[in-house]
């Protein structure tokens, strides 16, 4: 396909096939066609950001079991961070930061149910995808509305340095919490002591992590906030403290397995009379507004940090990101920064 | 050895190895002495019966995790219903019958922590130890204080025929709930349907028994009463209502095995903000007169059958009355029933 001089050139991804282990840049496949048209009621999107999200590759299973399935042959599902370059939408002025959900491709025309306007004063464009966004806003009501911890409990963080705990991990320590993080490797537990202000972090990756955790919770676990599922979770879960919670967020340990497993040590939810527990941030919506002008709170007081974590590339580079998040090469919300916002 | 004429012989029962597969005769070991001595501060108490429990696989395992744990070697625990035959101690009366938790044996010398009183008018001895004991009260404090159905809403029992789940599903009917029992035979499903009143009842050794409770619950599982683990806990966790609660009350299926699974689709917790919730009936000790008043009440006006299966043997029977627990031979509460209750 050729394209005019001046015509922009969407680049956009498509899923080739259902994955086997990780996904990896052999299971998408990235097509160029010119920037679609902005239609009357829509803006014209320019796309700056996408957030790497490990539940993408729950969602291309070849299962129909989970919701916002992607297909084969379909274009990847993604929000972008990006500025509004057309509008035909009254209340959309060009230059405005928005998220739009259109899926990844470097234009996207849309309306107003797929949009949400990003006030950059608060918090960075890229943070929208992250500790602004979805994840730091699962992580805030999961502590605030679902958890509530008190000064003198302990809360586990599993996945401490991903987009989500990173930002858990911070919000359990405004509460008075003591924090331990399990993550994946000695610079991130630096990090999450020395940046974030975790207690304790623990690398999963030593042989006798689980005896490290022993030691770091002599009163054991009043909230295990579990991302990763998978063995992390499965040895977490005997330490539970009496009444203790696990709140589920993800288990991004599983979504790449052939056969996804249980904790098998969900027996102890018994004998501790603790609880194991699905939260889905969508029932949260009526109160973002206010979750947000909170965190923007804290961050304007140095109190929360929303890291990010920028992959450079444009949008047929978005595989590999995702495999590096899968390697756990990202500190906080790895993003996927399009040449647009440099 | 030998014994006076009149003298009282006492079968016990120890442990004699860890079991591997289900426990059989060979894992126990039956020893024959004389009836202890009554103490002062003590009555001495014949045994009529002993309530088999699942449980008991779980704490001979060679494992330090489980409380009560019983090692070759030591006396098999459980608690007789039967009668004082002598009193050294004030307040019991020769004739009155009681439980007795010492060991499995014939004779029982102990004092007052350890015994219970039955008043027989209220339930029938062998009750005390099943539906109208531990068992019956774990489903009441389950359904009344835990769960507490809703006309409308669906009560997923799994082990429905068994001590505690007999119960539990006529507890839910008395809520006004919708009741769907999971079972391992035919003949006990036309037992729950036709003498418990539950409204649906499957066979979970029939081939399609997951579609079968697809089309029996249209509205989902608002609770499952999960006794048994293993593969009907997994299955049935995919048809949890939004919000729904898996009351935990044990895993039997597990305890024999010699690594223990955990569900493997507890991600659908996540999905639909259910939760998973251990639950400990010796929480509600305070509580278990009123609740005995209650139960009483439902039998007197023939609202609530309290059903037990008698394995008529002695101590030394008690390992194959185990195993055919096990095998699933039981409508309601095992009991081994002792030449003296004859």
């Amino acid at each position: 396909m050729s394209f005019g001089e001046n015509e922009k050139v969407n680049q956009q991804l498509f899923l080739k096939q259902v994955p086997t282990g990780i996904a990896g840049p052999e299971d998408f496949e990235t097509k160029e066609s010119p920037a679609p048209e902005c239609g009357n009621g829509q803006v014209l999107v320019e796309s700056h950001y996408f957030g790497l999200d490990a539940a993408l590759r729950l969602i291309v299973r070849d299962s129909d079991e989970f919701l916002f399935r992607v297909r084969p042959g379909d274009l990847v599902r993604g929000t972008a961070a990006g500025r509004v370059i057309e509008s035909k939408l009254s209340g959309y002025e060009v230059g405005e930061y928005v998220l739009a959900s259109g899926g990844v491709q470097n234009y996207i025309a849309c309306g107003p149910g797929e949009l949400e306007r990003c006030d950059v004063s608060q918090a960075p464009l890229e943070a929208w995808l992250g500790g602004f966004g979805v994840s730091g806003l699962t992580a805030y009501f999961a502590l605030i509305k679902e958890c509530k911890p008190q000064p003198g409990q302990t809360v586990l963080v599993n996945g401490a340095a991903g987009a989500v705990g990173s930002i858990a991990g911070q919000i359990a320590k405004l509460a008075g919490a003591t924090v331990i993080g399990l993550t994946g490797s000695e610079e991130k537990c630096d990090w999450l002591v020395n940046e974030l202000g975790y207690d304790i972090a623990i690398n999963y990756k030593d042989s006798d992590w689980y005896d490290q955790l022993v030691t770091a919770a002599p009163d054991r676990l009043d909230f295990i906030f579990d991302n990763v599922g998978g063995e992390v979770l499965d040895l977490s879960l005997k330490l539970i403290a009496m009444r203790g919670t696990v709140l589920l967020c993800g288990s991004t340990s599983q979504y790449a397995q052939e056969e996804m497993r249980g904790p098998d040590n969900y027996i102890w939810l018994g004998t501790m009379r603790a609880r194991m527990q699905g939260y889905v941030i969508f029932d949260y919506i009526d109160q973002y507004e206010e979750a947000r002008t909170q965190i923007a709170g804290w961050i304007k007081d140095g109190k929360l940090k929303i890291p990010s974590f920028a992959f450079s590339g444009d949008v047929c580079d978005f595989p590999e990101a995702f495999k590096q998040l899968y390697e756990g090469k990202n500190l906080g919300k790895m993003v996927l920064k399009l040449p647009a916002a440099i």
